[in-house]
């Protein structure tokens, strides 16, 4: 029997960042006093700096991101409105029941799993649909690890009377996202995913074009009403009783981001995908969302024959690696390697080696050190400044 | 820039073992109250089962492992009293320095740096020497990765006058030490070894024929009266102020160590050494202590011409990872890998794939993976029941 570290590596929770998890033990303050909001200020500054927006607002929900993808249903449409859905895995199929459940009208474009909706798709729903008041999808399907053309479908989308509603709970920190730029109207993150504290709190950003949706929908809310969490936001508090502890947890996981930058950590989440395919390839793995691969997580196929129950309970049973199975009708077929947020490449040597002793151990021919030597060559060749 | 995780790899402190980290937070108890008095005894009773003896008592001192070995000094002797100490590094030139401070006779037998104290030797020392009155060495040489043939040498010096006092600081949970069924009057350890929990508490193990010597021992002793800690230690307490933070965080790796298993432990440590000596060969390097390698630590020789503190800080600036370079007049020579307590295999791919890159950055020829294979054959064979 050896020593097995137990180590996080799914694509959320992710692993965790030790000083923003030191910081949680300060929760003893009220959130009503001065304590907190001398806090809270510069938590939503710098989440609206990670965001990388000026025009948006940017606003926390004590919630899991599901919540945040319903107060950006709840706050910006009224019954009946129709919204095209993008739907290409799990987390698409969410966005359909959620519309459904708040009776919107549903134009539900959706792709295989493992593929993605193109734009010139979208670009004919929103023609035969001029009415659509929305337009919602996936940055990043965690589901299939693949990834929307965010910047086409917000190009298109802009110009007509629809919101872009944007699913970034695993986008951010992995890709280029310009809200501004593009015109991202709702862009939902969080606390799990890139921003490496642990689950409890969602964030949304709020266009302009956005609030003046706001202002005629007519779905009930409260708990998620927006735009009394923004009225509240300007005096420095939050609406309800917020989560404190993750609230300092999260001010320390902004403040590390900001040092390391925005575009540092899409980039390091980027290479490690990019070093994780290169690895799986040279192990003879077949991908599964080869065509738009995203960077916050990687799904690859078990080899024919066996299920991928056996390589994620191997990682688990044999090294103490928590990694994901797929979700839904995936599960058992692949498996799936997360880069989103605190990962790094010595994460990525060690998972690399352990999944070759896990594939060897189930008979299937394979030369040790290879995959380790693909990540180790796209490392060595970043640094040096090689593509 | 990438993410580079901080990563403790060092012989000491190690790396820490979460939930007795987590345990550190409960630290709001009285230590003359039955909170502490409840606690305490139980901490006591998982040392002395993990030290493995059943005559010895085993007393915690709230020092560094020096303060330890200092009371195994100042308790068992008095002034002018005849020593046989070994010195093969770093630790044992520090038993000289003790002995030296506390006016001692010292007859010392030196070895160079990577090389062991014979047995022989001991026995010579000892047979011109009936008059010494105690045996000291390191278990294991913590500044050269050398380890002494404890067994032998306690066998030599049990049917003597003199007691066999052990620097064990690291040498414990890295090789069998069989306390009673050997005759080690004085083993010393260390919280930050394997123990795995942060530096503050030092532990030592005193054998019945070593209380005969405290009866009358004259060297001068107040804050390490281990009788008077006995004595405390008998009715649950501590002689002066605990370091209650420690003792419950002692609690959790205690217990953590006894479901692991002390010999699983050892056995750990030892399979991590050998597979990194059978990369560093792999990869050309050259080991420091070939002839008696310790398991809680292997030094490896950086390539002709390089400073191993090159190594040291390619490790930290490239990957966050902090390793050992050699102590004193081995530094720039060797650098450390450790694998004493909280280690596992997915550490040891990670730091071999680290150092593989480092080398190849230095221009040292270097096949990617090829170190990392090493390892994963001897874990393999290790889990497929090969030797």
């Amino acid at each position: 029997m050896f020593i097995k570290k137990q180590r996080l590596l799914t694509p959320g929770p992710t692993p965790l960042l030790p000083r923003a998890l030191h910081a949680m033990m300060a929760s003893d303050i009220h959130h009503r006093t001065q304590d907190f909001i001398k806090l809270y200020p510069t938590v939503l500054r710098d989440l609206k700096d990670v965001y990388g927006t000026q025009n948006s607002d940017v606003l926390i929900t004590v919630s899991s991101g599901t919540g945040a993808l319903e107060a950006s249903i709840s706050n910006f449409f009224s019954e009946g409105d129709k919204v095209i859905v993008l739907s290409a895995g799990k987390f698409g199929e969410r966005w359909v029941e959620l519309a459904k459940a708040f009776r919107l009208t549903a134009v539900v474009l959706t792709a295989e799993y493992g593929d993605t909706v193109s734009p010139e798709r979208v670009a004919q729903a929103l023609t035969e649909n001029p009415d659509a008041k929305g337009v919602l999808f996936q940055a990043s399907e965690t589901s299939t690890g693949a990834a929307h053309n965010v910047e086409a479908i917000a190009a298109l989308t802009k110009p007509t009377g629809a919101l872009c509603i944007v699913d970034a709970i695993t986008g951010l920190g992995t890709m280029p996202l310009d809200i501004d730029g593009w015109g991202l109207d709702i862009v939902v993150g969080g606390s799990q995913k890139a921003f490496m504290i642990p689950p409890g709190l969602a964030f949304i950003s709020v266009s302009p074009k956005a609030w003046e949706a706001n202002a005629s929908a007519k779905l009930p809310r409260l708990y998620f009403d927006l735009k009394k969490e923004n009225k509240m936001a300007v005096k420095g508090e939050s609406a309800w009783t917020p989560n404190v502890s993750l609230i300092l947890a999260l001010a320390e996981s902004l403040k590390y981001i900001k040092e390391l930058g925005m575009d540092n950590l899409v980039s390091n989440a980027q290479l490690l995908a990019r070093a994780t395919r290169a690895a799986a390839v040279e192990l003879g793995l077949e991908l599964f969302a080869p065509g738009s691969p995203s960077s916050s997580v990687t799904a690859i196929k078990a080899p024919a024959g066996m299920d991928s129950g056996e390589i994620v309970k191997g990682f688990r049973n044999q090294f103490g690696s928590i990694i994901a199975n797929g979700q839904g009708t995936m599960k058992g077929q692949i498996f799936r390697i997360a880069h989103l947020g605190y990962f790094d490449f010595p994460d990525l040597f060690a998972m690399v080696a352990e999944l070759e002793i896990i594939l060897h151990s189930k008979g299937i021919p394979v030369e040790f050190g290879k995959g380790v030597a693909a990540v180790q060559r796209i490392y060595a060749d970043a640094v040096a400044g090689k593509k």
